[in-house]
């Protein structure tokens, strides 16, 4: 049977690759990469120079294959998602039955880590529920952009026995300041910290993570919103693109 | 100034390790390494092949501490893991002086990530108060559990675009199943997944991840329920001790 690896490769710093993602990049015959429009043509860089350094065995191939953009008009954030999957999982579908053999094994190299925010998992899913070829796969973890942000800010993600949230900006008013002292905020294209109206709030926020234009900036957000708000537009403005993520934070360690 | 590195060494998989971790620890003069008790003996033993598996610093030499015994009676629990943090910084400030040279890099192998209900972060920020010693220090990310609870059972965290909760038995009701769709409940000693009623919820179980022990089971919480129950009962006794986490979820992708 065919197989397939899910392998995290990390949010951006390319020695954020684990032993067990550098082995199954090398036990691959076929590693899938994707290219998505110049505009990000930074990301495709990186998991090149991930294959170049890491990669060793001189039997494997790398496959480029182009990812469809998302429809986004004309139907629910849903229904545009789900038809988006649909279209991958046929894509995905053709390459397994022309690209491997049918004892080959393939590699899609996730950005971060797959179960996060990412389709890869669920994709292959459908793939299998379509019953067209025959695979079994695998999936090996890789860093977060949650973990890259953390660490660059050298904080805990939690208070002392505390709850974290992992939202969207969509989201985040559901949740913070009101149920939980600690959101993660990802995938927010409308700066929802501008939103919280909340005097001791702290923020930690971070952009192009572990890559060398990474961006940190962290303060109360009172007092600092204006500048993240500045520099994440001068920011997306020079790069033509940004990837960014951020806590919020109330409360100190050991209140009761 | 001394410089003290905090590795995350991943959960129970020694290829957990990054080449960050694996670099950063032959970076430093000395390695502190905890020794909890004869009955965590596997987790000292992983950190140890972690250091001969990776360490080729000839120069570099292993220095063991004894952890102090939390205090969980007679006062709250903040007021126990105050005390507690107070006597480990004391440990690791006369550490960095006895043991490290002006100028010299120490490093902790720390399980998991360290911003992840880990405290050394917290310790180090307490040591760097008392004033007593000049350090620096930074983070190095490590596989966290829960990562390796996903990708044992190959799912992803979140539902398409929905929010997540990490949290401990002891919060599990103030946001699952009425305020969040996921929850990874971690340091869970009451199995709180028991009081959950929710006739949809699935359970994605995992303990001792990543190790030759690894135990998985997933279902519907109402029918496996009771087979985590007992199977985590009967390990805990085989083992003396166990690390379990888990992943509670209602509901599925595509619902608006
Ligand atoms: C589709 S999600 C993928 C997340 C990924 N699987 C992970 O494990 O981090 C993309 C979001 O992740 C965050 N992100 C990923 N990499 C990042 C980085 N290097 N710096 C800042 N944010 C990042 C941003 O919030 C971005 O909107
Ligand atoms: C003090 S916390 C440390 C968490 C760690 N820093 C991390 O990143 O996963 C300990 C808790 O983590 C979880 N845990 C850690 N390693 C585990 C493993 N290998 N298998 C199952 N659970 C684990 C358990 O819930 C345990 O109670």
């Amino acid at each position: 049977m065919r197989h397939i690896l899910v392998v995290g490769i990390g949010s951006g710093n390319p020695e954020h690759m684990t032993i067990q993602a550098i082995n199954a990049l090398n036990s691959a015959d076929v590693l899938f990469l994707p290219t998505k429009g110049a505009k990000k043509a930074e990301l495709a860089d990186i998991r090149r120079d991930i294959v170049a350094r890491y990669v060793t065995n001189p039997e494997s191939r790398t496959v480029d294959y182009a990812v469809p953009v998302r429809r986004t008009e004309g139907q629910s954030y849903m229904q545009g998602v789900d038809e988006w999957h649909a279209a991958i999982a046929e894509i995905h579908e053709a390459m397994f039955r022309t690209e491997l053999g049918e004892h080959g094994t393939g590699a899609f190299l996730v950005w971060g880590d797959p179960m996060l925010y990412d389709s890869t998992i669920r994709i292959l899913e459908r793939v299998g529920r379509r019953g067209n070829v025959a695979f079994d796969y695998s999936v090996i973890p890789g860093i977060t952009s949650v973990q890259a942000l953390c660490a660059s800010h050298r904080i805990p993600l939690n208070l002392v026995g505390q709850p974290v949230v992992i939202t969207t900006g969509r989201r985040l008013a559901d949740s913070f300041p009101d149920i939980v002292e600690t959101a993660v905020v990802m995938l927010d294209g409308e700066q929802a910290f501008q939103r919280i109206e909340d005097p001791d709030a702290m923020i930690y926020w971070g952009a192009y993570l572990g890559t060398p234009d990474e961006i940190v900036i962290s303060g109360r957000l009172s007092e600092v919103k204006e500048k993240i708000l500045a520099t994440r537009a001068d920011a997306r403005t020079r790069h033509g693109w940004i990837m960014d993520i951020y806590l919020l934070q109330k409360g100190t360690d050991f209140e009761e």
